[in-house]
């Protein structure tokens, strides 16, 4: 029976720039007397990734331009931040009051760039501060994934998570902009049903379907349970890992451009 | 610690229509020595609610008309299989090769309105049926919630979830398009970070979370395990049940359309 669990890592600290994630998740186990497995996925959300990266930007460092205010004025958003999301945006794919949806500079398409206020700790001085997702979100999940084999000799899944708004859809899901050690898509194509017909469009799209399992108990505590572990599930060994970024759609794919 | 645990229901049989699938989760969970708990979230496949209602078309009745073939003709599909998917849509929202996506009657965004070949016997003659959604999934998902109050005196909410493809990314996911006993959105506006701010933009669609969760563990038997078992998750008591076709974006509000 293919049952799957999904638990937090307890106890770890607020992140703070140069933290290493490996570590301090095997440490956070340990007080559960836990151990990485070697078929586990560690789902981490972007945010505690990016302030161990050191991507966070101060707003009072940020000086908006003409088309910072032009659209701040749109969106009706502080122009210091959008400028922030501007700058590490490639293109606006829509702008309407309270909405900025751009194609970020990995090529993720999301709303505010995935920039993001909550849960980044003010200064001493009470200065405002946002984060940015990570330059290469594929890169920081392999890095994370080395960290683990270097320091306990097991290797396992990682999956870096945001949080989307959908076209369609109301409300946000985890989805994931980085993975490392497992394949993002897992293509059912060339299967057949139980009735021998050939599955013809069905490539499920296991990571986003992890990261939304893991932003369950992620959510549950205000964002302070950043790290989950998913144990249980049998990575489809059919596929070869790939990053995440596989998972952009390209623009001449893309029917809604 | 909020652990979430994730299992199938075992030995369920293929259904039919007019089965009563709430007596079959429960004697398929007899098989494993479980039983359904008021805390559980019972996630079920949409291609069986429907088979169970009837919702099943024999595609040699089926008399594509001049737009069915034209539009067939656009995405490359069966003109029989399109006419079918045109009759259960109010719209079409994009067409080209290979790709036909509408909103289906019930409201929902999606390829093909749902219509579904896979997995439905042919026909002792050899005819090829295809599955249509539930008329109103989330009216469905309140039947079976109270046909296990009638049967074991317990209401664990119910997810019903079809697997969706993204705007924006390659791949399907795991998707509600009906529930019961359980809020579809978690707002978590007006709540707090860490450091004090309010969350200003999160609305959490657990139940599509929920129904992702559930997909990982459906998918890995080749659609023969349709019903899953969430246990663990705490729903949020802070809103009220509502039915999963408030998840639909309104036009009006609707930025891609």
């Amino acid at each position: 029976m293919s049952s799957i669990q999904l638990f937090p890592v307890p106890d770890l600290p607020l992140i703070q720039p140069g933290d290493r994630l490996a570590a301090l998740i095997v440490d956070g186990l340990a007080h559960i007397d836990e151990q990485v497995q070697a078929t586990d996925i560690i789902v981490i959300a972007q945010k505690v990734v990016s302030k161990a990266e050191g991507r966070i930007i101060r707003l009072a460092d940020v000086e908006p331009d003409e088309e910072a205010r032009r659209i701040a004025a749109i969106v009706d958003k502080d122009p210091q931040v959008v400028k922030v999301i501007l700058d590490d945006s490639r293109a606006v794919i829509r702008t309407r009051r309270g909405l900025l949806v751009t194609e970020q500079q990995g090529g993720w398409i999301c709303a505010n760039a995935g920039v993001d206020r909550s849960n980044v700790p003010p200064g001493a001085n009470g200065d405002d501060y946002v984060t940015l997702l990570p330059v290469d979100a594929d890169a920081s999940a392999e890095a994370i994934r080395q960290a683990f084999i270097e320091l306990i000799g097991v290797a396992p899944a990682i999956i870096i998570t945001d949080s989307h708004g959908r076209a369609w859809r109301i409300g946000t899901v985890g989805i994931s902009i980085g993975c490392a050690g497992l394949p993002p898509l897992w293509d059912q194509r060339g299967l057949h049903d139980l009735y021998g017909y050939e599955l013809m469009s069905s490539e499920e799209c296991i990571v986003d379907e992890l990261a939304a399992a893991a932003s369950l108990v992620m959510g549950q505590s205000n964002e302070g349970q950043p790290v989950v572990i998913v144990r249980g599930y049998s990575i489809p060994t059919d596929a070869k890992s790939a990053p995440a970024r596989t998972l952009q759609r390209p623009a001449a794919m893309d029917a809604f451009r």
